[in-house]
């Protein structure tokens, strides 16, 4: 058993213009470094934003506290608060920002999905 | 992009005897479907317990919110709290437990590691 952080105070803020004012606590490696797939919880400041970026391969970003938005390419705003998780498959663009801050755990991996809650049987 | 839930109200209580007071919320479908690797919010109400159980991939268990206690095969209780992070690898005894409530998100899957600052060069 191996005790690590991923507190506010071990978040980095990572260059990136595609971060504005947002830190990233990693949970795991990232793919990069051949990890199967990547967990971090992003911090956005008030004022803050992610993207706009495309998806490389499917992403779910689960809001763990505070709200904001979060717009897909129909360029539609969907408020998102604490316990709303959103999927987004390869490809797709998106951005997120929040006015008061919004702390999102974001989950990436080949052949990810999101929990259904009456999964159909897999294809015989 | 697809919206979903894993808010308190959407979790389920699941019929394990290893779960006291602990609902869960599903990020992603169960490995047992054919997910490569899963993730879970739980939530812990006050007295519950998680295990005793044998990690049976290599599991984060990342408190969201509240505190609690985790122990390991060596019997030492660890205090836990928000933004900490524990590593178990397959074959390690645990339990967690928590008198005022705790939130955990538990990730598992082969390959899993846990973020180190300072990673080492993989091996030539």
């Amino acid at each position: 058993m191996e005790q690590f952080t991923f507190s506010p105070e071990a978040a980095f803020v990572p260059r990136d213009d595609k971060l504005d004012r947002v830190t990233v606590a990693p949970l795991t490696p990232p793919i990069s470094e051949r990890s199967p797939f990547q967990a971090a919880v992003f911090r956005i400041a008030p004022g803050g934003r992610i993207g706009p970026s495309t998806a490389t391969m499917p992403q779910i970003f689960a809001v763990l506290e505070g709200q904001g938005d979060v717009t897909g390419e129909d360029g539609v705003n969907t408020r998102i608060v604490a316990g709303d998780a959103v999927l987004l498959t390869p490809g797709e663009d998106h951005e997120a920002t929040s006015a008061s801050g919004l702390t999102v755990l974001i989950i990436e991996g080949d052949g990810l999905d999101r929990f259904r809650q009456h999964p159909t049987s897999p294809a015989a």
